[in-house]
């Protein structure tokens, strides 16, 4: 099951292609619309005033309401764009956002309105195939879910603490980063391979850095650990009942690359939204020399909220490509 | 250009095959044994007390003292292997090291003996794959440097903090963990996409994950940019001469999955040795009961040290790759 | 630049994405129009009456008419759709169609109204791809033309002999089959490597064999090779001014793998149409019982001629991978 | 299961690392040891005077006898090799061999010994890794075989035919070429996919044109059916007991690029060796003059009787990959 995301942030319509679907599955219209409502912006005075209807229409590989193992493609609409707010970003990077380096890689040749196919908009197809991931997973009684374990500094924070770290940033002109831990369970033992392209680390993270924003991917107890000693880190088994168990999981459900029963858990960081509204120094692409900059359009002062089932849906494909390969597979 | 390590820790030689080899390298001997030399044990009180010459021998893929492109094969004579240390590990798997996640993955049949092949020892010819990624990376004016940024908990450790840490572990039969920076440094911008398995953090992340013990990887400010606001965090642009540059780099000099042109920067996690001399909770496979567990044999209390010229191979190879991806190839 | 083909027969849309494609390229929309006509259904006696505009709108990786290397989605309507035609199909699979196979692969629960994804249908898009791919090898002075070499028996025929052939097969209510020659001239020497998933002849075979129909794939002198000795079938080499050719091209421009400067040529043999009208013999899916089919709806007596161009499109993606995977990438 | 070959006709050895081996197969070695002698050189008269013991030797992946899972290598060493043969090759490319494209390809850095990395010696390790192959897929009930089909223009011949046939080539310093069937039987129905890398024959013909001297491969009827009307070439459906089976087999066992639970079988030609003894025209590289040159050296005048063995390498290995995509994955 492999994905491929299209679409910019100002085109008629983003979607997205899943191959590799398992056939039979009955798709659940409300779980998959519920999974959009998570990441849908515009509603709340925490996120981009933007508003979308976000309901993604299927094209392709299901009939009669179930998947066909066909490839499935689902398109989503874009109907509230302002194209006349990103002129200026043509000629001028925004820092630390892709402008420049898409510059440099297009040769001059990106879609500079609103982000292009770099705005977080394109999560809303991920979050779509996600949906359909964790479908894949729960007859396989595999859930994956996740919550904000640190915003704007401020450790697993409660909902009036997100509220005000965020209006905070918001009415500074600024933007909050933080971190999101994340648990896979039900996954059996023995999935994956320690070597290069089949280590289960190495899988999910590659799904986890495709999320626009995500700089940081740790599993387990994480950057903790180079604070431990083995004593400490150690997972001591123990049988319950007929399973083996770990005491504690600061391997995160994986050890030489394989998964060993536990819980799969990871923590990722993600950076403060890069449009801020404060004046930023740039440079002009035209003249070559250095500028000021001063963002304007809709931006979230933190797209940390809305990440969590972006996050989700990394780690369902993450899960659902680790489960193919799965273990002797002949 | 890519790698697949052979081998395990009691065969009688270890490898590496890579393929995607440019043609017309003239490989630098004198820095290939320099390199293996970094990472090679039995060098102090610090390391294991097995001795390996670890010298590779190429058997394909270099006429005349220069690469063909053709597959370059290089093996690792494997000599003093000590198997009768290893009998009960058969039956009772060490904690968190992959034993029972490799009893479950290969249905009972792996080789038990020293790791089998989730054995530190096979990061050898990682480090001979990473010293011919060097090579083909140098005349580009690209080069990869790494050091520990943290050592059992003591931040950007001095020659000497780092022995006593060490060896103060060692002597209570434990072991540390600790953190490695690496940069990459003249990567051109406008490499790389946004895209799923084109992105550089993702690729970087996939040859990381591929290094025993790493279990967290994050780049630029990393976890920190969770408690960062934009304004702090964000890269101001600035032309230095005709170059477009950033005054800070928290990005790791990665925007939107492509390069900018400053240093990729990283931080990798490596956890404690899992091998520690302390009796230990564990079950016994045969019986399937709880089970104590002293482990015997020869393991370093720190794989840190000799990991840094890992990391880089790791790095070297990810470079490789997003090269060969690149710009608008055709 | 790979791409991925999604949609079904009787669907709302049939599309596809392409991803890798260099940035820049300023479409010619003339050129992908007539390139879609040559394919085009319902233009003449010889072929299906089924009518469709096959108009693809690119709703994604492209801006103000230029390629902006990010993927690249272009939908086709479907409009004339006539669903009922295919009831009985449910439980009766065409022989030699994919309809038992599918119903195997997908347990029961493929989409089987006109083929569904596997309808010859599903060429259009794959005709827009090669449109693309056309253009971008444009530049580079790489062209690629086909013709039917075969049809019905007849070698070389004329038009009015193609004409009389499936005239002829459509009154019986039968249908032919035939071979297409295709040439790649202007492909740079160099290119490829012997090795599994490098090698010319792999590269462009995985390609031809993603075509409906085509049951085979021959390069050069092909079959003919079997019944010459070494002496006929060896290319001589000679100067050409500065350039090394060979006086003939029996090897197709491909030896060990690697081009060798001229023109890949290759034959793909495609099978007659599976859907006839006369009676056949089939089995009942619902009662595992032999039973008979006469298949009703509009079905093209002979794909040979719409598949030109279909064949062009998928020499001329392969020649774009190859020309990706190219000589010595770093 | 993937499979890299490594090594050069003059090197000191060469092999293969097999990947994604199933954990817990006992090698069966008089097996592995007789499918290599059928590929053997210098048993007899039709074959080159080169003798090599070619005893592979697995150094990883296989402990007490049976795969571990872990990436299998076997090493064959090069015994019998005269480099002096070669020298006159550096400078003038054989005609039809890859000296010349290789030349290219390598800038220049090719080992030119005997064929170097291209040699048809590098089939012996492909010959070991099919062998695996078939015991991956013997206790699944599935079996390959091939045959020569026709030989220097002789269709079917007998054994007395084709040494009458390769004898006279030889006498007369010239070499012919032919065509091998062959069959893989068991394969279960529903296996594969239409798609782009998913459809059988896609997935097959990558693995038999990775076999040097392979210039076509067509599924079932092949070639034929561009003779054939739909009615004669529709392989009609009827119970066999519980089981759907087709009459005649066209169409190869595939059908829309999925197994429909007939026998797979295909034909692939072969063309005769490019090293005759004949004088030929070809260039001179260092001079970039036209030239004249004689092989010398010891060369079959016939490969495709030592080719069964390893088409049937090919076809297994082929169909490991068609297993593992499989049906349903999750």
């Amino acid at each position: 099951m492999k994905y491929t995301i299209f679409g910019e942030s100002h085109g008629s319509e983003i979607g997205v292609v899943l191959t590799g679907v398992p056939a039979g599955i009955a798709l659940d219209w409300g779980f998959i619309l519920s999974e959009m409502a998570r990441r849908a912006p515009g509603q709340s005075a925490l996120s981009t005033a933007r508003k979308e209807a976000d309901t993604p229409e299927v094209v392709s590989g299901v009939f009669e309401g179930k998947t066909t193992g066909a490839p499935l493609c689902a398109i989503i609409q874009n109907t509230d764009t302002r194209s006349r707010d990103y002129e200026e970003l043509r000629r001028k990077p925004r820092p630390s956002h892709a402008d420049y380096a898409a510059f440099v890689a297009s040769g001059g040749f990106r879609d500079y309105r609103g982000g292009g196919h770099f705005s977080g908009r394109l999560t809303a197809p991920l979050v779509f195939a996600g949906a359909v991931a964790k479908q894949v997973l729960k007859p396989r009684g595999i859930t994956v879910s996740a919550r904000i374990s640190m915003l704007g500094g401020v450790k697993d924070p409660s909902q009036s603490q997100i509220e005000d770290i965020v209006l905070s940033a918001k009415q500074a002109g600024d933007s909050v980063g933080g971190t999101i831990v994340c648990a896979v369970e039900g996954m059996p033992a023995g999935l994956g391979a320690p070597d290069f392209g089949c280590n289960v680390e190495g899988i999910f993270s590659q799904y986890l850095f495709a999320v626009p924003a995500v700089k940081g991917v740790a599993f387990g107890a994480g950057f903790a650990l180079a604070s431990m000693r083995g004593s400490e880190a150690n997972d001591p088994f123990y049988m319950d009942g007929d399973t083996v168990k770990t005491r504690t999981n600061h391997a995160g459900g994986v050890n030489g690359g394989i998964t060993n029963g536990m819980p799969i858990t990871f923590e990722a960081v993600l950076r403060p939204t890069t449009s801020i509204y404060k004046e930023q120094d740039t440079v002009d692409l035209d003249t070559m020399e250095d500028a000021k900059l001063i963002i304007h359009g809709r931006h979230d002062p933190c797209i940390v909220t809305r990440a969590v089932v972006v996050i989700e849906a990394a780690a369902a494909l993450a899960s659902c490509e680790v489960l193919e390969g799965g273990r002797s597979p002949l």
